[in-house]
Formats: structure tokens, C-alpha cells, sequence
């Protein structure tokens, strides 16, 4: 990107906002455009907004209100002429965007010939290594998760046993939303927010997306996968556990113990240098080798059916990924490391902990025991 | 849009995911592909996720895996190669997006032959007149919010005064994180989801976007805003009330109860057939009869700095609005009502309840009482 030609976000879609927060300091609940430039960062947001605007965003942004850029009326908060204005502020004669943005406006700013093309690259490759400062917010989020999941397995471990395997609290059922709710809870008062926790026992626990609900039963496995955001920071924490209260059958216990293994052996693969490939190929052929096959069966997709794993920030889901892209790990990565099983009938097992990539190795953000029956 | 004609959604950025949950039933974290035909829908999700999508969508929604579509290998994760199989499942030769589809995707699609355009229009117009299954799932949204708005007076109201007039629970001062806290815990008891829920003190208030942080005190306005999204139906809540612990100056409570009578006078007028820019228009009209104005002051805009109202439902802003914008009431409406007052130095007023549009007037999604003065 040369001189003349600047990158402008629009906040609202997902991954652009984050890029906004991450390159200006600035979150807002409505719409506001932000044109980075080899000098600097420029913010377009509503007078109401400006003082904040003003004390959140990072030195080399520029703050700047439609009045501050001379439009008024109409004109004030269409996002073309504050894109003109800002352009002309910054000195900048041709557009980047990033994939994600709008069509629309994109089309609108071309047909008032303005020179305006989608970058072939992310806009936030810097992203993926963390430093010191993002990855202590990082592990204050992951403290939250830990912290949740202790509360949620400790309501799941202290549940009665009652008639046909269902568990009880006192003279109640205990249910999915009980112990996401006790979660939610426990996420609050470490100022972090979480949303579609998942809950998930026996058959619900194969689907990966199904967030669980109902009752809860003993002897079948129950998936607790929990990724809060701190409200204060913007970044996430992703933790599962997966637990079975009262004794387990022999082959569900040899399934937890599969991921178990297959979620050591790729820990200690995790290092600088390493295609995260490698660590993803490694669990499939764990799984494998025991004798959990990958296949469809009536349909459904079972046995290790999604990726290893995934970076985590100011988005849950961000680069680098562990599983087929041929991504190379470096220092400062922070990743999930998830391998999982689901077979219906069965059940679902997942294992998952976010570790910062160190110089040699890995560190975990936040440590959590692992035990799978809770008698 | 002819029969050959197709509106393609991709979930993940805002305003279209929640088009497609309308119009399927469907969500899902990862992004996925939705069309739209003159002779229904048709989903295309991972194999991971068909099982839920099956359960979850609405009749006349088809759905189709990658694999369904007869594409493997890389083919199958391809945004293009799955929106060329869908076209072709569907039967349509041409698309059209809506403005806030991707641009980088828009490129490759016209790059890749395909005939594809925005459409000038809203997705999703009908949206704004909600059904009689939707005002009910929009109740118990606000009905989780009147709950934690009670629970939040309640401890406001509670708290002792002591030194310099600062708010006293026990031996520790009194917050907006505790009460925040507060409030977003008793939302999870209704099954709902409190995100940067607004308990914002004194000149913190006159800020409209700003959360809230720190001691409160006796004396101040204090705002709650409180927007609750249902975990269960992704239908949204939204409530605002003002109060002050111990007695309000007399400044105070004159920007209070002009806020008041503006926000009466406004509910009066809802009903079907008026231009909502009228409502908004009394609003101001009664704010300078008081002589509240709202101005540029030191570089910052007091006073009415912002619209009436907005729609509520999958979006916690959506059509229609209630400023300048000139659109007309229908019966089936769910907007809010939402004057307010920002003077730093005196402190920032804001009244709001969520109403639906009925045959002939409005009806409260649920009540809340309106007091200012805790004492």
C-alpha cells in the first residue's frame, strides 16, 4: 500500500469491526467509518460519540465528526461524502477495502468514481501474533472460562442420582440451562459475557453446534464448552471439558481417552515453526489407529469431524487455524487445541484449551483439570 | 424479482444473518449460505450442521450440504462453487444481494460469469410488522428487562449515602459495575443475554454510548439502559429509566420531568397511519418550550442528541425508525419510545419502554413504573 492509497473499514460486520478495535482502540454500537493510511488512522463517528471516541483510541488516530469534515444536512451522514471527506483529509486519491465490506456502498463509491478495489490480503495479518499486552487480556478471559467451568462441572458433580439416570438438585431436575445459566453467572462477575455456551448430554453432545437442553443424565457424556468475551477488553477465552457423572461404559471411557491422548500428543507438538497441518493429521491418525473412523453413517458426518483448532482474540474465531490450510505456527500465536469425537448413540467428546505459542513450546492461558467421570 | 431471479444471503454480518434466521429459522456460529426463490429457501450448511438445520428451519426451506450439492474436495467449502450448485438446485439464472453483502465475494461472483446485482431494496421489508408469535417472543424479551430494571432500582434505592454523597452497599461503594452485574445476572434467570448494558452516573450519563464505570452517588441522574436478547429466540428487549438516589436538585427534576411529558406526549401519539418523524418533531417542540435546547456547546452537542425510537426485534435496531426519516406507523410496529436530555454539568435524562403499533394506538410490551427520586 503506497502513499496515495489508504484502507477504509465500516464497523458492523464482524471481522471489520474487530480490524477497527484492533488498529484504533475504538468500539462503538452503530456504524462509523475508519481510513487507515501510511501515516496514521483517521475516525469518522457521530458528535455523540467523539469524546469517547477521543479517550479510547490509540495515539496516530485522528478523530474527526461530519461538522469537523464541513458536512452538514443530509450530507452529514451519508457515508460516501464522509468517505470523500476523509479522503481528502488524509491526502489519500485511491480506496483498499477489505473483503467484507458492503457491495453496496462499494458499488456506490465506484459509480461517483472514486478509484476503489478489494485488497488481496487480510487487513489485519499483524493479528495473529499476540503480544504481551493482548495475550494478559486473552488470559484474564480464559480465568473467566476456567473459572465457569469449575462452577459448571462442580453443579453437574454434586447432582443426585435419581430414577432412570436423571439428575437431581435437591427435588430438582437438573437441566442444560441450569448449568449454562450457573455458568453465565459465574462469567459475570469476572466482567465477561457468555453467549451460546454449550451444555450438550448424550446424543445432543454429537452435534457440535447444539448448544444442549432438558434434563441431564448420569452415565453419559456431557460436553461443557464455554467462550466468554470480556466486556472490557473485547477478547475471548474458549475452553471444553467434557464430563460424565457416575460411572462411564467401557466404550465411552475408551473414547474419552482417546481424545485425551489425542489432545496431549498435539500439545506437545506446538511450537514455532510447525504446520499446524501436522498437529491435525497427528489426531486423525490417533483416532484411527483406535479404531475411530471419520465416515458417514445415515447421513450424518461422525467420528473427528471438525478442525484441531483456531485462533483466538479480538474474534473467537481468527487466524491461524490448526487443520487443513497449511498455516505455519509462530511465537505469539494464541490457539485452541480441540480434537473431538461424536458418534449418536455413543456420545460426544471434546477437549479444548487455548495456549499462547512460546519460543520453544506452549503455554497454557489458564490451567484446568481433566477428569472425565465424576463419582 | 422473477421466478429466475435468487436473493443470496450469507450469514455473518449483522443485518443479513438476522434476515435468514427470519426467513429460515436458522442460525448457526460459522457462516453459511441462504437463497431465496420465488418457491422458497434453500439452506446450504455443513454436514456438521444439517441435522439442527433440518430441525430448525421453516417450511419451505430445503436444506443441502456441500456434499448434497455434489461438490467435494476443496469444491465443497467454496462460497462460489456452493452458490453456483445452489442456483442450479433452485432453478434461478440470476442474483441479487443485499448492500451489506461482501464485496470481495461480489467480485469473484460477476468475475465468475454469474449475473448478479444489489437489490435496491431492503431484504426483508416485512420484518417491521411483527406477527402475533413475534410480539410474544418481543414481551418476554421486555419482560426479562422490566425484571432486571427492577433489580437494579432496587439496589440503587437501597444503598446508604455516605461521605461526599457516595453510594454505600454495606461497607463497599455502590458502582455501575455492581449494578451492572446485577442486572445481567437476572437476565440469565429469563434465559436472556445483557451486553454493554447501560448504568451510567452524572456527567457519565450525558454521554449516550458510554457504559457507565465507577462509584455512584446521591444526588446524580443515574441512566439504565437495558437491552436484553432472548438466548432462546434471538427477539430483543429494550428499556430505559432515570433515576436518583436522595433528592434531585430542582434543575435536576425539571430536565427530568420535561423528559417525562415528552416521552407521554410521544406514546400518545403512536398509531397507525402517522409519520413517525411528527413524534419525534413534538419531542423537540416540547424540550424548547422548557427550554431545554440542544446546541454545539465547547465542541460537544447538548441537549435532544438523538433520535425518538427505533424498531426492535431480531436487530435491536431496525426499521422503522422514529427521527427523520419519514416513514409512516403500521399496526404491528414494535418500536421504542426514547426521548432524552444530555447537559454536562447538569446530568443526561432518557425515558424508554418498548411499545407495539395496535389497531389505534400502542400497547406497553410490559410495564415498568417511572419514579426519579429514590428517597
Amino acid at each position: 500500500m503506497n502513499k496515495l492509497t489508504g484502507l477504509i473499514l465500516l464497523s458492523g460486520s464482524s471481522p471489520s469491526t474487530t480490524n477497527i478495535h484492533y488498529l484504533s482502540g475504538f468500539t462503538a454500537p452503530d456504524p462509523f467509518l475508519f481510513l487507515k493510511t501510511g501515516s496514521g488512522g483517521f475516525l469518522c463517528v457521530s458528535a455523540m460519540e467523539k469524546g469517547r471516541a477521543e479517550k479510547q483510541s490509540t495515539a496516530g488516530t485522528q478523530v474527526f465528526t461530519p461538522g469537523d469534515l464541513g458536512l452538514a444536512g443530509k450530507k452529514a451522514w451519508n457515508h460516501v461524502e464522509q468517505i470523500k471527506a476523509l479522503m481528502s483529509r488524509a491526502g489519500v486519491k485511491r480506496l483498499q477495502v477489505p473483503s467484507d465490506f458492503p457491495a453496496g456502498l462499494f458499488q456506490t463509491l465506484e459509480k461517483k468514481g472514486i478509484s476503489i478495489s478489494v485488497a488481496r490480503h487480510p487487513a489485519c495479518p499483524e493479528r495473529k501474533v499476540k503480544d504481551a499486552a493482548e495475550i494478559s487480556k486473552l488470559r484474564k478471559s480464559q480465568q473467566a472460562a476456567v473459572a465457569a467451568m469449575k462452577a459448571g462441572i462442580g453443579l453437574i458433580g454434586s447432582a443426585e442420582i435419581g430414577k432412570n439416570n436423571t439428575l437431581y438438585i435437591g427435588k430438582e431436575k437438573l437441566t442444560s440451562e441450569k448449568v449454562r445459566q450457573l455458568i453465565h453467572k459465574t462469567l459475570i462477575d469476572y466482567d465477561c459475557a457468555g453467549v451460546e455456551t454449550i451444555v450438550a448430554g448424550g446424543d445432543q453432545g454429537t452435534d457440535p453446534h447444539e448448544r444442549g437442553h432438558g434434563p441431564l443424565f448420569a452415565g453419559q457424556s456431557i460436553i461443557l464448552d464455554i467462550f466468554p468475551r470480556s466486556e472490557k477488553t473485547g477478547y475471548w477465552g474458549d475452553i471444553t471439558r467434557t464430563v460424565c457423572r457416575g460411572p462411564a461404559a467401557p466404550e465411552l471411557k475408551k473414547l474419552y481417552n482417546a481424545v485425551k491422548a489425542a489432545q496431549l500428543a498435539a500439545l506437545k507438538m506446538v511450537k514455532p515453526g510447525i504446520c499446524a497441518d501436522e498437529i491435525h493429521r497427528n489426531c486423525c491418525d490417533i483416532f484411527e489407529k483406535r479404531g475411530f473412523q471419520t465416515l458417514e453413517k445415515e447421513g450424518r458426518h461422525v467420528g473427528f469431524i471438525h478442525g484441531t483448532g483456531h485462533g483466538v482474540g479480538l474474534d473467537i474465531h481468527e487466524l491461524p487455524r490448526v487443520g487443513r490450510s497449511g498455516e505455519i505456527l509462530e511465537e505469539g500465536n494464541v490457539i485452541t487445541i480441540e480434537p473431538g469425537l461424536y458418534y449418536p448413540g455413543l456420545g460426544g467428546v471434546r477437549i479444548e484449551d487455548t495456549v499462547a505459542v512460546t519460543e520453544d513450546g506452549f503455554r497454557f492461558l489458564a490451567a484446568c483439570p481433566k477428569k472425565f467421570e465424576l463419582l
